[in-house]
Protein backbone atom coordinates (compact mmCIF):
# COMPACT_ATOMS: atom_id res chain seq x y z
CA UNK A 1 0.00 0.00 0.00
CA UNK A 2 2.21 2.81 0.59
CA UNK A 3 3.30 3.63 -2.55
CA UNK A 4 5.19 6.94 -1.88
CA UNK A 5 7.36 4.62 -0.05
CA UNK A 6 8.24 2.95 -3.39
CA UNK A 7 9.73 6.07 -5.34
CA UNK A 8 13.26 7.06 -5.12
CA UNK A 9 12.69 10.32 -4.51
CA UNK A 10 10.00 9.80 -2.01
CA UNK A 11 12.73 7.46 -0.19
CA UNK A 12 15.25 10.12 -0.79
CA UNK A 13 13.51 12.24 0.81
CA UNK A 14 12.54 10.77 3.45
CA UNK A 15 16.55 9.81 4.13
CA UNK A 16 17.41 13.47 4.07
CA UNK A 17 14.62 14.52 6.37
CA UNK A 18 15.04 12.19 8.73
CA UNK A 19 18.67 12.79 8.95
CA UNK A 20 18.56 16.48 9.31
CA UNK A 21 15.61 16.06 12.18
CA UNK A 22 18.16 13.91 13.95
CA UNK A 23 20.74 16.50 13.54
CA UNK A 24 17.95 18.98 15.42
CA UNK A 25 16.91 16.47 18.02
CA UNK A 26 20.38 16.25 19.05
CA UNK A 27 20.61 19.57 20.01
CA UNK A 28 18.68 19.08 23.12
CA UNK A 29 21.18 16.53 25.03
CA UNK A 30 24.09 18.99 23.83
CA UNK A 31 21.89 21.82 25.29
CA UNK A 32 21.48 19.76 28.56
CA UNK A 33 25.45 18.57 28.31
CA UNK A 34 26.23 22.72 28.47
CA UNK A 35 23.73 23.19 31.75
CA UNK A 36 25.73 20.71 33.55
CA UNK A 37 29.35 21.11 32.57
CA UNK A 38 28.87 24.98 33.04
CA UNK A 39 26.24 24.98 35.57
CA UNK A 40 23.51 26.74 34.78
CA UNK A 41 19.84 25.60 34.92
CA UNK A 42 16.75 27.74 33.74
CA UNK A 43 14.25 26.04 36.48
CA UNK A 44 14.17 25.74 40.51
CA UNK A 45 13.59 22.26 40.60
CA UNK A 46 16.65 21.16 38.12
CA UNK A 47 18.67 22.49 41.32
CA UNK A 48 16.53 21.43 44.05
CA UNK A 49 18.67 18.62 45.49
CA UNK A 50 22.15 20.78 46.12
CA UNK A 51 23.10 22.98 48.71
CA UNK A 52 21.49 26.12 49.08
CA UNK A 53 24.80 28.00 47.89
CA UNK A 54 25.49 25.87 44.50
CA UNK A 55 21.62 25.98 44.00
CA UNK A 56 21.92 30.00 43.94
CA UNK A 57 25.01 30.01 42.04
CA UNK A 58 23.83 27.48 39.08
CA UNK A 59 20.24 29.00 38.67
CA UNK A 60 21.61 31.26 35.89
CA UNK A 61 21.84 31.51 32.22
CA UNK A 62 25.84 30.96 30.64
CA UNK A 63 27.09 32.36 27.32
CA UNK A 64 27.47 28.99 26.47
CA UNK A 65 24.20 27.23 26.61
CA UNK A 66 22.63 30.31 25.27
CA UNK A 67 24.54 29.77 22.35
CA UNK A 68 23.42 26.21 22.26
CA UNK A 69 19.58 27.40 22.65
CA UNK A 70 20.16 29.70 19.83
CA UNK A 71 21.74 27.07 17.57
CA UNK A 72 18.90 24.82 17.83
CA UNK A 73 16.34 27.77 17.63
CA UNK A 74 17.93 28.17 13.76
CA UNK A 75 17.39 24.73 13.21
CA UNK A 76 13.72 25.11 13.92
CA UNK A 77 13.39 28.42 11.81
CA UNK A 78 15.20 26.23 8.94
CA UNK A 79 15.37 22.82 8.83
CA UNK A 80 11.33 22.47 9.77
CA UNK A 81 10.54 24.73 6.23
CA UNK A 82 12.39 22.49 4.47
CA UNK A 83 11.08 18.99 5.52
CA UNK A 84 7.69 20.47 4.72
CA UNK A 85 8.48 22.16 1.55
CA UNK A 86 11.10 19.38 0.74
CA UNK A 87 7.93 17.06 1.16
CA UNK A 88 5.86 19.06 -1.55
CA UNK A 89 8.87 19.24 -3.84
CA UNK A 90 9.19 15.83 -3.40
CA UNK A 91 5.49 15.21 -4.41
CA UNK A 92 6.09 17.38 -7.99
CA UNK A 93 8.44 14.58 -9.28
CA UNK A 94 11.75 16.47 -9.52
CA UNK A 95 14.41 14.23 -11.55
CA UNK A 96 15.98 11.86 -8.42
CA UNK A 97 19.45 13.99 -9.52
CA UNK A 98 18.21 17.14 -8.80
CA UNK A 99 16.43 16.04 -5.90
CA UNK A 100 19.16 14.59 -4.26
CA UNK A 101 21.79 17.66 -5.25
CA UNK A 102 19.14 19.93 -3.10
CA UNK A 103 18.83 17.47 0.13
CA UNK A 104 22.42 17.20 0.17
CA UNK A 105 23.31 20.59 -0.25
CA UNK A 106 20.89 21.51 3.10
CA UNK A 107 22.25 18.64 5.08
CA UNK A 108 25.05 19.65 4.02
CA UNK A 109 24.65 23.50 4.73
CA UNK A 110 23.49 22.54 8.27
CA UNK A 111 25.87 20.43 9.30
CA UNK A 112 29.07 23.18 8.79
CA UNK A 113 25.92 25.70 10.32
CA UNK A 114 26.42 23.62 13.16
CA UNK A 115 29.86 23.55 13.97
CA UNK A 116 30.48 27.08 13.09
CA UNK A 117 27.60 28.27 15.55
CA UNK A 118 29.30 25.96 18.12
CA UNK A 119 33.07 26.41 17.62
CA UNK A 120 31.74 29.99 17.47
CA UNK A 121 33.69 29.72 13.85
CA UNK A 122 34.56 33.42 12.57
CA UNK A 123 32.14 34.82 10.38
CA UNK A 124 30.88 34.46 7.40
CA UNK A 125 31.09 30.64 7.90
CA UNK A 126 27.60 30.48 10.20
CA UNK A 127 25.82 33.47 7.79
CA UNK A 128 27.32 31.73 4.53
CA UNK A 129 26.42 28.49 5.56
CA UNK A 130 22.74 29.75 6.69
CA UNK A 131 22.11 31.36 3.40
CA UNK A 132 22.94 28.12 1.38
CA UNK A 133 20.32 26.19 3.18
CA UNK A 134 17.96 28.83 2.54
CA UNK A 135 18.37 29.27 -1.15
CA UNK A 136 18.18 25.50 -1.29
CA UNK A 137 14.41 25.80 0.37
CA UNK A 138 13.95 29.11 -1.87
CA UNK A 139 14.04 26.76 -5.10
CA UNK A 140 12.45 24.23 -3.98
CA UNK A 141 9.64 26.25 -3.13
CA UNK A 142 9.99 28.03 -6.82
CA UNK A 143 9.05 24.38 -7.92
CA UNK A 144 6.06 23.30 -5.85
CA UNK A 145 4.22 27.12 -6.82
CA UNK A 146 5.34 26.16 -10.16
CA UNK A 147 3.93 23.15 -10.32
CA UNK A 148 0.86 23.37 -7.90
CA UNK A 149 -0.08 27.03 -7.92
CA UNK A 150 -3.80 27.48 -7.47
CA UNK A 151 -4.66 30.42 -5.41
CA UNK B 1 -9.66 9.70 -3.76
CA UNK B 2 -7.84 9.94 -0.49
CA UNK B 3 -6.61 6.97 -0.49
CA UNK B 4 -4.42 7.33 2.57
CA UNK B 5 -7.16 8.55 5.31
CA UNK B 6 -8.39 5.05 4.66
CA UNK B 7 -5.77 3.14 5.70
CA UNK B 8 -5.67 2.28 9.64
CA UNK B 9 -2.18 2.99 10.13
CA UNK B 10 -2.02 6.51 8.45
CA UNK B 11 -5.61 7.50 10.24
CA UNK B 12 -4.08 6.53 13.52
CA UNK B 13 -0.83 8.70 12.82
CA UNK B 14 -3.59 11.30 11.86
CA UNK B 15 -5.36 11.44 14.75
CA UNK B 16 -2.24 11.04 17.33
CA UNK B 17 -0.43 14.07 15.50
CA UNK B 18 -3.58 16.31 15.61
CA UNK B 19 -4.00 15.87 19.66
CA UNK B 20 -0.83 16.58 20.34
CA UNK B 21 -0.36 19.14 17.95
CA UNK B 22 -3.76 20.65 19.64
CA UNK B 23 -1.99 20.16 22.45
CA UNK B 24 0.85 22.41 21.88
CA UNK B 25 -1.58 25.07 20.31
CA UNK B 26 -2.89 25.40 23.71
CA UNK B 27 0.45 26.68 25.14
CA UNK B 28 -0.21 30.10 23.65
CA UNK B 29 -4.01 30.87 25.41
CA UNK B 30 -1.96 29.44 28.24
CA UNK B 31 1.00 31.71 28.02
CA UNK B 32 -1.76 34.53 27.49
CA UNK B 33 -3.54 33.55 30.64
CA UNK B 34 -0.46 33.83 32.88
CA UNK B 35 0.70 37.12 31.50
CA UNK B 36 -3.08 38.72 32.47
CA UNK B 37 -2.78 37.22 36.06
CA UNK B 38 1.01 37.61 36.44
CA UNK B 39 0.69 41.11 34.68
CA UNK B 40 3.88 40.66 32.81
CA UNK B 41 3.90 42.16 28.86
CA UNK B 42 6.61 41.83 26.20
CA UNK B 43 5.17 44.83 24.44
CA UNK B 44 4.42 48.35 24.91
CA UNK B 45 0.86 48.10 23.02
CA UNK B 46 0.04 45.45 25.12
CA UNK B 47 -0.25 47.87 28.27
CA UNK B 48 -1.21 51.03 26.07
CA UNK B 49 -4.30 51.24 27.60
CA UNK B 50 -2.56 51.24 31.27
CA UNK B 51 -2.31 53.76 33.44
CA UNK B 52 1.41 55.48 33.34
CA UNK B 53 2.42 53.34 36.47
CA UNK B 54 0.43 50.41 35.89
CA UNK B 55 2.38 50.13 32.48
CA UNK B 56 5.66 50.89 33.78
CA UNK B 57 4.93 48.06 35.97
CA UNK B 58 3.71 45.77 33.71
CA UNK B 59 6.39 45.76 30.79
CA UNK B 60 8.53 43.15 32.32
CA UNK B 61 9.36 39.30 32.08
CA UNK B 62 7.36 37.15 35.12
CA UNK B 63 8.75 33.44 35.80
CA UNK B 64 6.09 32.19 35.43
CA UNK B 65 5.22 33.24 31.70
CA UNK B 66 8.68 32.60 31.14
CA UNK B 67 8.09 28.58 32.45
CA UNK B 68 5.21 28.60 29.92
CA UNK B 69 7.38 29.36 27.40
CA UNK B 70 9.89 27.27 27.90
CA UNK B 71 7.73 24.41 28.23
CA UNK B 72 6.19 25.82 24.68
CA UNK B 73 9.40 26.25 23.01
CA UNK B 74 10.31 22.36 24.34
CA UNK B 75 6.62 20.95 22.44
CA UNK B 76 7.88 22.85 19.32
CA UNK B 77 11.36 21.70 19.90
CA UNK B 78 9.94 17.99 20.21
CA UNK B 79 6.39 17.69 18.89
CA UNK B 80 7.39 19.11 15.32
CA UNK B 81 10.30 16.16 14.75
CA UNK B 82 7.55 13.47 16.44
CA UNK B 83 5.17 14.72 13.56
CA UNK B 84 7.28 14.91 10.62
CA UNK B 85 9.24 11.44 11.33
CA UNK B 86 5.84 9.85 12.03
CA UNK B 87 4.42 11.15 8.68
CA UNK B 88 7.15 9.00 7.02
CA UNK B 89 6.97 6.10 9.51
CA UNK B 90 3.28 6.00 8.86
CA UNK B 91 4.15 5.79 5.30
CA UNK B 92 6.31 2.85 5.27
CA UNK B 93 3.36 0.54 6.45
CA UNK B 94 4.33 -0.63 10.09
CA UNK B 95 2.08 -2.89 11.80
CA UNK B 96 -0.93 -1.31 13.17
CA UNK B 97 -0.45 -2.55 16.83
CA UNK B 98 3.11 -1.31 16.80
CA UNK B 99 2.24 2.12 15.62
CA UNK B 100 0.05 2.32 18.19
CA UNK B 101 2.43 2.04 21.23
CA UNK B 102 4.55 4.72 19.17
CA UNK B 103 1.85 7.32 19.17
CA UNK B 104 0.32 6.29 22.53
CA UNK B 105 3.47 6.52 24.30
CA UNK B 106 4.98 10.19 22.65
CA UNK B 107 1.22 11.63 23.39
CA UNK B 108 1.24 10.29 27.51
CA UNK B 109 4.88 11.23 27.80
CA UNK B 110 4.14 14.91 26.60
CA UNK B 111 1.23 14.92 28.65
CA UNK B 112 3.52 14.32 31.26
CA UNK B 113 5.66 16.58 30.03
CA UNK B 114 3.56 19.39 30.32
CA UNK B 115 2.46 18.62 33.78
CA UNK B 116 5.83 18.12 35.54
CA UNK B 117 6.69 21.47 33.86
CA UNK B 118 4.20 23.68 34.26
CA UNK B 119 4.02 22.05 38.15
CA UNK B 120 7.23 22.38 38.42
CA UNK B 121 7.23 18.61 39.70
CA UNK B 122 10.55 17.14 41.17
CA UNK B 123 13.16 15.68 38.87
CA UNK B 124 13.27 13.45 37.04
CA UNK B 125 10.13 13.91 36.23
CA UNK B 126 10.35 15.98 33.54
CA UNK B 127 13.88 14.61 32.17
CA UNK B 128 12.57 11.12 31.95
CA UNK B 129 8.68 12.30 30.14
CA UNK B 130 10.96 14.16 27.56
CA UNK B 131 13.30 11.14 27.04
CA UNK B 132 10.90 8.89 26.27
CA UNK B 133 8.85 11.03 23.59
CA UNK B 134 12.29 11.21 22.01
CA UNK B 135 13.17 7.61 22.25
CA UNK B 136 9.66 7.33 20.34
CA UNK B 137 10.79 9.41 17.80
CA UNK B 138 14.40 8.08 17.40
CA UNK B 139 12.89 4.59 17.22
CA UNK B 140 10.36 5.36 14.20
CA UNK B 141 13.35 7.46 12.16
CA UNK B 142 15.09 3.63 12.49
CA UNK B 143 12.20 2.24 10.56
CA UNK B 144 12.38 5.31 8.33
CA UNK B 145 15.77 5.20 7.27
CA UNK B 146 15.65 0.98 7.38
CA UNK B 147 12.97 1.14 4.40
CA UNK B 148 14.13 4.18 2.69
CA UNK B 149 17.95 4.96 2.58
CA UNK B 150 18.99 6.55 -0.33
CA UNK B 151 21.63 8.79 -0.15
CA UNK C 1 3.61 9.25 -10.03
CA UNK C 2 2.43 11.77 -7.77
CA UNK C 3 -1.14 11.72 -8.10
CA UNK C 4 -1.65 13.79 -4.97
CA UNK C 5 -0.65 16.64 -6.94
CA UNK C 6 -3.21 15.93 -9.42
CA UNK C 7 -5.61 16.70 -7.18
CA UNK C 8 -6.79 20.48 -6.65
CA UNK C 9 -7.48 20.45 -3.28
CA UNK C 10 -4.12 19.25 -2.70
CA UNK C 11 -2.24 21.54 -5.32
CA UNK C 12 -4.43 24.77 -2.78
CA UNK C 13 -2.59 23.02 -0.37
CA UNK C 14 0.55 23.64 -1.95
CA UNK C 15 0.25 26.90 -2.43
CA UNK C 16 -0.60 28.07 0.52
CA UNK C 17 1.23 25.80 2.72
CA UNK C 18 4.43 27.26 0.66
CA UNK C 19 3.32 31.11 0.67
CA UNK C 20 2.94 31.23 4.67
CA UNK C 21 6.41 29.49 4.92
CA UNK C 22 8.05 31.36 2.86
CA UNK C 23 6.68 34.48 4.67
CA UNK C 24 8.22 33.32 7.85
CA UNK C 25 11.57 32.50 6.37
CA UNK C 26 11.93 36.04 5.10
CA UNK C 27 11.47 36.97 9.16
CA UNK C 28 15.15 35.94 9.59
CA UNK C 29 16.72 38.17 6.87
CA UNK C 30 14.26 41.07 8.44
CA UNK C 31 16.32 40.21 12.00
CA UNK C 32 19.76 40.49 10.23
CA UNK C 33 18.30 43.98 9.07
CA UNK C 34 17.53 45.11 12.59
CA UNK C 35 20.86 43.55 13.89
CA UNK C 36 22.89 45.29 11.19
CA UNK C 37 20.80 49.01 11.66
CA UNK C 38 20.28 48.89 15.19
CA UNK C 39 23.91 47.38 15.88
CA UNK C 40 22.60 44.64 17.67
CA UNK C 41 24.44 41.10 17.99
CA UNK C 42 24.27 38.04 19.86
CA UNK C 43 27.70 36.70 19.05
CA UNK C 44 31.02 37.64 19.69
CA UNK C 45 32.28 36.54 16.45
CA UNK C 46 29.44 38.68 14.12
CA UNK C 47 31.32 41.53 15.86
CA UNK C 48 35.25 40.34 15.91
CA UNK C 49 36.29 43.08 13.00
CA UNK C 50 34.89 45.96 14.62
CA UNK C 51 36.98 47.98 16.55
CA UNK C 52 36.76 47.65 20.39
CA UNK C 53 34.74 49.92 21.23
CA UNK C 54 31.86 49.36 18.81
CA UNK C 55 32.73 45.52 19.57
CA UNK C 56 31.59 46.45 23.23
CA UNK C 57 28.84 48.55 22.42
CA UNK C 58 26.63 46.53 19.84
CA UNK C 59 27.28 43.05 21.70
CA UNK C 60 23.70 43.95 23.23
CA UNK C 61 20.09 43.52 22.56
CA UNK C 62 17.68 45.76 21.17
CA UNK C 63 13.62 45.94 21.55
CA UNK C 64 13.42 46.36 17.78
CA UNK C 65 15.58 43.18 17.51
CA UNK C 66 13.61 41.01 19.76
CA UNK C 67 10.36 42.37 18.70
CA UNK C 68 11.07 40.48 15.31
CA UNK C 69 12.34 37.52 16.79
CA UNK C 70 9.15 37.20 19.09
CA UNK C 71 7.60 37.58 15.90
CA UNK C 72 9.24 35.01 14.04
CA UNK C 73 8.73 32.97 16.95
CA UNK C 74 5.37 33.38 17.18
CA UNK C 75 4.93 32.29 13.23
CA UNK C 76 6.80 28.87 14.37
CA UNK C 77 3.96 28.32 16.77
CA UNK C 78 1.41 29.07 13.87
CA UNK C 79 2.40 28.76 10.36
CA UNK C 80 4.09 24.80 11.53
CA UNK C 81 0.91 23.64 13.00
CA UNK C 82 -1.07 24.77 10.38
CA UNK C 83 0.72 23.24 7.50
CA UNK C 84 0.54 19.83 9.24
CA UNK C 85 -2.99 19.83 10.40
CA UNK C 86 -3.81 21.37 7.03
CA UNK C 87 -1.80 18.77 5.45
CA UNK C 88 -3.97 16.12 6.76
CA UNK C 89 -7.36 18.02 6.23
CA UNK C 90 -6.27 18.43 2.21
CA UNK C 91 -6.18 14.52 2.46
CA UNK C 92 -9.43 14.23 3.93
CA UNK C 93 -10.94 15.47 0.54
CA UNK C 94 -12.70 18.26 1.85
CA UNK C 95 -14.76 20.95 -0.81
CA UNK C 96 -11.97 23.02 -3.03
CA UNK C 97 -14.03 26.22 -1.93
CA UNK C 98 -14.52 24.93 2.00
CA UNK C 99 -10.53 24.37 1.96
CA UNK C 100 -10.21 27.73 -0.04
CA UNK C 101 -11.49 29.60 2.17
CA UNK C 102 -9.52 27.65 5.39
CA UNK C 103 -6.26 28.34 3.58
CA UNK C 104 -7.02 32.41 2.68
CA UNK C 105 -8.34 33.55 6.05
CA UNK C 106 -4.80 31.51 7.19
CA UNK C 107 -2.54 33.53 5.27
CA UNK C 108 -4.12 36.55 5.38
CA UNK C 109 -4.57 36.93 9.14
CA UNK C 110 -0.60 35.78 9.45
CA UNK C 111 -0.13 38.89 6.93
CA UNK C 112 -1.85 41.22 9.29
CA UNK C 113 -0.39 39.79 12.49
CA UNK C 114 3.57 40.42 11.09
CA UNK C 115 1.86 43.67 10.24
CA UNK C 116 0.45 44.60 13.79
CA UNK C 117 3.44 42.82 15.32
CA UNK C 118 6.41 44.75 13.40
CA UNK C 119 4.58 48.22 13.11
CA UNK C 120 3.42 47.62 16.74
CA UNK C 121 -0.26 48.81 15.75
CA UNK C 122 -2.60 49.23 18.87
CA UNK C 123 -4.17 46.19 20.23
CA UNK C 124 -6.29 43.82 19.66
CA UNK C 125 -5.27 44.22 15.78
CA UNK C 126 -2.61 41.03 16.52
CA UNK C 127 -4.52 39.54 19.29
CA UNK C 128 -7.41 39.36 17.17
CA UNK C 129 -5.04 38.19 13.63
CA UNK C 130 -3.50 35.91 15.94
CA UNK C 131 -6.93 34.13 17.18
CA UNK C 132 -8.15 34.29 13.47
CA UNK C 133 -5.46 31.92 12.69
CA UNK C 134 -5.83 29.73 15.62
CA UNK C 135 -8.90 29.41 15.14
CA UNK C 136 -8.96 28.24 11.21
CA UNK C 137 -6.27 25.22 12.36
CA UNK C 138 -8.76 24.21 15.02
CA UNK C 139 -11.95 23.91 12.73
CA UNK C 140 -9.07 21.95 9.97
CA UNK C 141 -8.69 20.03 13.24
CA UNK C 142 -11.95 19.57 13.88
CA UNK C 143 -12.53 17.77 10.71
CA UNK C 144 -9.35 15.60 10.82
CA UNK C 145 -10.46 14.25 13.78
CA UNK C 146 -13.94 13.59 12.30
CA UNK C 147 -12.53 11.76 9.44
CA UNK C 148 -9.75 9.58 10.99
CA UNK C 149 -10.07 9.26 14.61
CA UNK C 150 -8.26 5.78 15.77
CA UNK C 151 -7.16 5.85 19.04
Amino acid sequence: MPKLMEEEVFKAFATYATIVILKMLLMAPMTAYFRFTRGAFANEEDVARKSAEVRKKQFRTHPDVERVRRCHLNDLENVVPFVLIGLLYALTGPELSTALLHFRLFAGSRVVHTVAYLGALPQPSRALSWMLGMLVTFSMAYRVLGQALVL
